[in-house]
């Protein structure tokens, strides 16, 4: 295949060409400097650039003041379930976390390994994490709240987010983070790898209220500690350079040519209301989450039978859709569709559905 | 400038040109699949057969056979400076660590952290780090060793590697795997960040003997644990997949262009011998490092006086030859020879000294 495909894979996931064909064109030399942008040192003029550029559009989009640092770390949401715990909870404290499925268990463990008290004070595991809970139940003392404001592999995201009086919100905002508005101030901590809405896999965002800062102790090793990574613009060592260049230009995508947040936001909230009123109107397909939890990013479905999905998926892939395939955790159907989708992808994804759906119905 | 320079940076460093030019021309459009190499799937077909074929080229390039695993991992070598002790050193043992320089004594530093027992043996900090220690005094029960095998700050390399008496050596080789052969047979753990003579940032390789692997506690955060990664072919969470796709063409490029790992260190001793053979004639410049201790990589030197050694890397960054500035720690200068710097740029460098020499002698 010689042409580009929709692509509606949950992460690594689609990326704005026009930032694949600027990557391209100055991968050997970039700026002219001589250099490729994966050979320039880190401590750099040229990266010092890019990384305050990422950072200043980041907090710009967001809406960022000075209260909270931006952060560029290692190692996925998975090394953030691990020092969560390791910098904000120390042993005579608990901290609750919020159950919506794969994700949100797996940040639980990883505080239960070190022994920590956490609980789990509300879980939408009764109904296949189908839904967001809306009795969340909260410790009033807790050290923190974690949440995963989106679940790729269940399709079902956080409207809204409830006030937790002073207790610090931690989210996991993997697979939303930039594809809406919210109000940063009651976040101790948002997380999120790049490689659904920001980027290619190989960093992650952390956002951190400085207060927090304060919280973490000193016996921690240097690359597990958050105040390492916010005392040194995140270059305490060798960032992930090319990432966080690759980062710098979606940020400047999203603002110059979606024009910015709110644009964006509006763009995806048309483009899964497309998708979801095709489902909703088509005996063939059912979506999987309920209406008020339903994800703007993944949207989730089940056709009538496992072999009807099969050919679903086989068939959409040779008319140039591909990773229509649900989590290998749950099967169905799902379609990622992040902020790097275009409306022409989600109507030709639903052009096809009709016809499959005439043609198998 | 439109033209590339040579690039004598420390790293993230220099790469081949013709592999900075196979990224090019895919970038949007991986082998036909219609996605970049950045938004494929790390659970797809594609991205298996790069890793697997990294992993291959890995091991046959380094002779490793079925008792080491080869692992891909984030986080630099700073983290692997906290996950050594994590996993190799429980409470009631004592690892030695020899002191070679900043980065032998920041591992030190984060076993220490860690409250573990640790004993530096051996240490060449009398002289700057001039030299490799010759006597090591190694504890005859010690959970490992620790080294340092290239530093590159202070232009020192070990020659070769002692006998241990069976203690499992660790080293740290971010600045000089393959650039030349080594028994792998007496490393317990072999780790290097990719930014030198691998790929671009953001990736770290290490090479774990399975028996290590036995002795890794339970209770350890999952990322934190070379199990994790061994168990999962690195893939437990989304791996650098853009980094690891770089390092599998570097790999290729060592194999097939250079024609293996013994021409490799042929081309990289010759390099050496160039540019050393030239500082030991001309007395402008003097190599810092001990002539039995010297690095095939890193090139320390020093001018006459601090302004002249300005002046040589203004003079040398206007000539096309980048980089040549020594650590912010040290001062001096310091040319990066790594594998993907070609004879050519030396001959270049050597030209451009004894010009310099010339005028400013």
């Amino acid at each position: 295949m010689s042409q580009r495909i929709f692509n509606f894979n949950a992460g690594p996931a689609t990326l704005p060409l026009s930032v694949i064909k600027e990557i391209q064109s100055g991968l050997d030399n970039y700026k002219g400097c001589g250099m490729s942008v994966m050979e320039i040192s880190h401590r750099s003029k040229w990266f010092d650039d890019i990384i305050n550029d990422a950072i200043i559009r980041i907090k710009r989009l967001l809406n960022i003041g000075d209260e909270h640092e931006v952060l560029f770390m290692q190692g996925g949401a998975s090394m953030q379930f691990a020092m969560i715990p390791m910098n904000f909870l120390k042993d005579n404290e608990t901290a609750d976390y919020i159950n919506t499925g794969t994700w949100s268990t797996k940040a639980f463990k990883e505080a239960v390994i070190q022994g920590k008290k956490v609980i789990e004070t509300a879980s939408s595991e009764d109904r296949n994490f189908s839904y967001i809970p809306k009795e969340l139940n909260l410790t009033a003392d807790a050290a923190y709240v974690h949440i995963t404001s989106n679940n790729t592999i269940k399709g079902t995201q956080w409207a809204d987010f409830s006030d937790t009086k002073g207790v610090p919100v931690i989210s996991d905002m993997s697979s939303d983070i930039f594809s809406r508005s919210f109000n940063i101030d009651k976040f101790g901590l948002v997380y999120a790898g790049a490689q659904k809405n920001m980027g290619p896999a190989g960093v992650t965002l952390a956002i951190i209220r400085k207060d927090m800062l304060e919280k973490i102790p000193d016996n921690l090793p240097s690359m597990l500690k958050y105040t390492t990574y916010a005392d040194k613009n995140s270059m305490y060592n060798t960032p992930p350079c090319f990432a966080i260049y690759v980062v710098q230009l979606v940020m400047k995508w999203i603002e110059e040519t979606i024009g910015g947040l709110s644009k964006m936001e509006e763009l995806n909230r048309k483009k899964a209301a497309i998708l979801y009123d095709f489902i909703d109107n088509n005996t063939l397909y059912k979506g999987t989450a309920d209406l008020d939890s339903r994800s703007l990013m993944n949207v989730t479905f089940r056709l009538l039978s496992e072999d009807l999905e099969k050919k679903f998926i086989a068939d959409a892939t040779e008319n140039g859709l591909g990773g229509l395939k649900g989590h290998r955790s749950v099967g169905g159907c799902r379609a990622s569709i992040y902020n790097a989708m275009s409306i022409e992808g989600i109507e030709r994804l639903v052009e096809f559905m009709g016809e499959f759906a005439r043609k198998n119905g």
